[in-house]
């Protein structure tokens, strides 16, 4: 049975991945617009740029309508909760929930009551399943297949939804995971090898870098000017990665911190890259769900 | 004389509210969309989730460009006024305004000045029109008139501008309206009769429930744990309404306060059904001034 | 070489202007609109109410998708900079950037990284080219030329982006521009010569007054109650202006601060003109650069 929700990744088989990113692919090369008037509403109770903007774009091209919610502006001041918020904005009319909210399991208590799709764009410290399906949609384009690829998930493995989120879906779709983390950084509860920060870049096809997260952790800031060169990707472990191999962050980067400024934007950054994918494979989940839930 | 704005229900006579609630009706079942490109600024001085978002679908249903302003984005932080931001949407190209605003007659000042019809989306504590035809439409779903229904208003009726407008247009409408209130929440220039909660549930054919607003009067908060028990719906006299009887409330509610929890979304519970309604009633009031005023 | 972005007026030719006023005059006749979805990003890093809805409103009249950037829900928060949140907008999708921010020389950090069109929606201290395009826009409908006319830009000339952009643009077109300021308010960079507001009123066909900006400098609020009297625009001022002769202001107005409450909106007043202007002129802007920059 098709989901009718699109939350976590621990629960995609392989087939549902490629399907995710075989219709991203073809919406990349050919857009596709709904024709009955749609709406989806955009409830993100954290901080965005990226996440939202990308959704936004990816409701537009598909000539879906926008919902915006603004926390500070709404009801959520006047205590009410999620799923009273959610309620009201499917009794109002949407067709479609994308919601951001600072609890691991926010989506536990919506699917019993809420009976349009919710699409998960970030969960606490737990899932990030959008951005994942981005990050191997990069991985796809560039490497065809993900059988064998070494992938390095390298920086703070702990407060990380897109680790949990790509670690799952990697190691479904056949790709070997490893963590590189600095001391405290690591998850134990993650359960795949551990390598250097020399050893990942000597090793990887992939490295996907992480956001040291300042909002979350206080205490490691004064440490930051040392650990680019500890812990980040500096010129010269860059210069030891293989010829095809690619740099990836789900931004926004600490330019000097976890990577050295100017690799950003190197030739073998895919940082960007990543960006534009989102909007691709976003307007393939949402097209999934719509589609397939008899709602257009 | 057609009315340019959409203010208060106290002086709307009985054939035009009527006449907007079967427009809605006609609306709900079959959309209309202006084809000249319209626009609507919605200028909310107080945080709004169902309001704001009901008037958004509304006009996008309606084929209508939204102009959303946030207060503190604006050159409100700058000190400017009401009226002068009134007056800049409409040079800048507003067809319509829909102004929410903390003060009981802001509405007074914008008259004179301002050419474009203007619709009252909350003022103060005194008026709130538009959730005041969404509750109409939706006991003229369930009872098909008004004359001779027992409506109770129950709650908070000193701070709730839902219970001032309410009022005013049931009694045009026919139907018979009571207060209940605990003490220190009545309003004692709302000339109904008041009734006890007890005697509320029984006799009343809708009961219209009010939210306690922590955000305006603090000193309540303490005793919101024995409110429900004394003053609030509880499933002991939710028991003794008749059977066709109904529950309604503006929301956001205040779950285990003015309602148990679980009656939220009972059988009798229409609070999500009234949101559903928001949109079309607003999709009403808009069409008719649009129309109405040569606009379109 | 026509400039890919539009960032200054103090390089852009008397020809180069003409032809944005031309446009914007045919565009306020007859609309035009783009047929392919392109994707404009207005990013403003500071408070706007006009400028921000001008372009709302341009954008959508021209029939392109506003993508909405509000700072405190991005991640600009967790410290992104202009740079990362302007390459961002256009891995995303954006066609064109709008920014408004507090630097005065934001955009040339921008340039070599981004090669989609940027528009200057304001830059600290140091310009703001589309508020002078609209008020060039306003005198050429009144006065259908810029030679020998008298123009007085009066106020806080030190803090004012619009008396940079416009004593630049105005000069080259060939009017005669002349400053008036309280003692303090002076901006001795700019070489005009200085008029009291006495000779100002007297001589001018075209006097621009400029906002107070309590918000920049706090130690002249005291004083706001005399300074009308001093050198703000009296009713005993506005009665020795030449007949033909205009107020302009770029708002917000300090109503009984830079000029008389009532004659903010008295027959000479341009003030919601300019407004209405402001749509066209930037309008016109947007389709110069998106026509000749091959994206349209």
């Amino acid at each position: 049975m098709i989901p009718r929700h699109f939350l976590s990744t621990c629960y995609m088989s392989r087939a549902e991945i490629l399907d995710i990113l075989n219709v991203a692919e073809k919406l990349r090369k050919e857009n596709h617009r709904f024709t009955r008037q749609l709406f989806v509403a955009n409830l993100f109770f954290e901080p965005s740029t990226r996440t939202k903007m990308s959704f936004q774009v990816a409701e537009k091209k598909l000539g879906l309508e926008s919902l915006d919610f603004h926390m500070d502006l709404s009801s959520v001041t006047k205590g009410e909760s999620l799923y009273d918020t959610a309620k009201t904005y499917e009794a109002i009319g949407a067709d479609m929930l994308v919601v951001r909210h600072q609890d691991d399991n926010w989506y536990e208590k919506l699917q019993s009551g809420i009976s349009i799709p919710i699409i998960n764009a970030g969960a606490g410290k737990s899932e990030h399943p959008t951005q994942c399906m981005l990050d191997l949609l990069t991985i796809y384009q560039e490497f065809g297949a993900f059988d064998g690829l070494n992938v390095v998930i390298a920086g703070d493995i702990r407060h990380s939804r897109v680790a949990r989120s790509n670690a799952a879906a990697l190691t479904t779709m056949g790709a070997n995971v490893y963590l590189a983390a600095a001391p405290g950084f690591e998850d134990l509860q993650l359960n795949y090898p551990y390598v250097s920060m020399d050893e990942a870049t000597e090793m990887c096809d992939v490295l996907m870098l992480l956001r040291i997260q300042h909002e979350r952790h206080e205490h490691v800031a004064s440490n930051l000017s040392i650990y680019l060169k500890e812990y980040g990707l500096t010129n010269q472990r860059e210069a030891t990665m293989k010829d095809h191999a690619i740099i990836m962050h789900p931004a926004p980067v600490n330019r000097g911190v976890e990577i050295e400024d100017e690799l950003v934007e190197c030739k073998r950054s895919r940082i960007f890259k990543q960006m534009e994918n989102g909007v691709y494979a976003r307007m393939a989940i949402i097209t999934k769900l719509l589609k397939e839930w008899g709602n257009a």
